[in-house]
């Protein structure tokens, strides 16, 4: 019986996968009250039960689904293979641009008028928050135990975010790349 | 009859006041899809009909508003009196916090999903950016004809507007401080 069991799990799991990413995909693409269960059923190719087997509230899913991409991305820069800190800087500024930026923003904004996300989305966005400056502080090679760098490298992420609020509305790229080119030295030279 | 006439046109004045702010209220405190034309009228003790007399439509209504507002915060900040660079930093970071920049989000959000919205609010999101840019070259006496200060200028104000992403959900002001007093320094270093 192993047999048929350990395909029927790896349904299941791809089940969840796909749901996963179809409701990135909607957040991003019609923002919160766009997306609703029954939208993300369809675009995963799923029926809304099975949906519902997977992800009880439309909570359980977009959480579900912004911590997933989260951590899928969080293992992407962890083995980004930067040269010098110049495309570190510029591999985390990559981070907070592109659909799981987008979508998390969606899902920020509706969290702070919906008291249902927010708790979730709050706690959700301080781990993703947390983690990454893990990883940046890693690849930056940055000794914390000095005074200012902790700062240093957590304002580096706050202008990463504000680059990808930038970006919401118009192609912002050649900007973009500039500020990043020079920030870029600011945080090399401010790391010694 | 100009005695009429005067006061009439200051109580016109005065209502399109109301409305503005009432509807940055609104904005920061619903949500786009919470706040509507009637919501608005309510919450500025004004008549449906008035309402659609100063503003026709709901995008009228709350691009007016954002912009009204945000040339309200530029006046505030160009009249700032700051003592040196790291108060002028303060000083702009303060631009992105507050129930400005939180009705901006949601509007900037909304923008990204509703075609009717989009170009009003990137034209007015380029202009009020420029604005923003130049009155802080101003301020911090920087000199853009040396390479990297335009850069370095932008990216302040893109770490001030993830700072003020950042305080959409939880009140984030002592780690707020924290990292605008050591970009303070790395900004005024930079800037020579």
């Amino acid at each position: 019986m192993a047999a048929v069991t350990a395909p029927k799990q790896d349904r299941s799991r791809a089940t969840r996968q796909r749901l996963l990413e179809a409701a990135v995909a909607c957040l991003a693409e019609y923002g919160w009250a766009g997306s609703t269960v029954s939208v993300v059923a369809e675009r995963a190719g799923v029926s809304r039960g099975a949906a519902q087997h997977h992800f009880p509230t439309r909570e359980d899913l977009f959480t579900a689904a912004v911590e997933y991409v989260a951590e899928e991305r969080s293992q992407a820069l962890k083995s980004v293979a930067a040269r010098d800190r110049r495309e570190v800087v510029a591999a985390v500024v990559d981070l907070y641009t592109g659909p799981l930026f987008r979508a998390a923003l969606h899902l920020w904004v509706a969290a702070s008028n919906e008291d249902q996300l927010r708790a979730r989305v709050t706690e959700l966005e301080a781990r993703v928050g947390r983690e990454s400056h893990r990883i940046a502080v890693g690849l930056l090679g940055a000794d914390e135990s000095v005074p200012g760098v902790r700062e240093t490298v957590q304002g580096l992420l706050d202008m990463a975010r504000g680059l990808g609020l930038a970006t919401l509305l118009t192609d912002d790229s050649a900007r973009r790349a500039r500020v990043v080119a020079q920030w870029a030295t600011l945080v090399d030279e401010a790391l010694g």
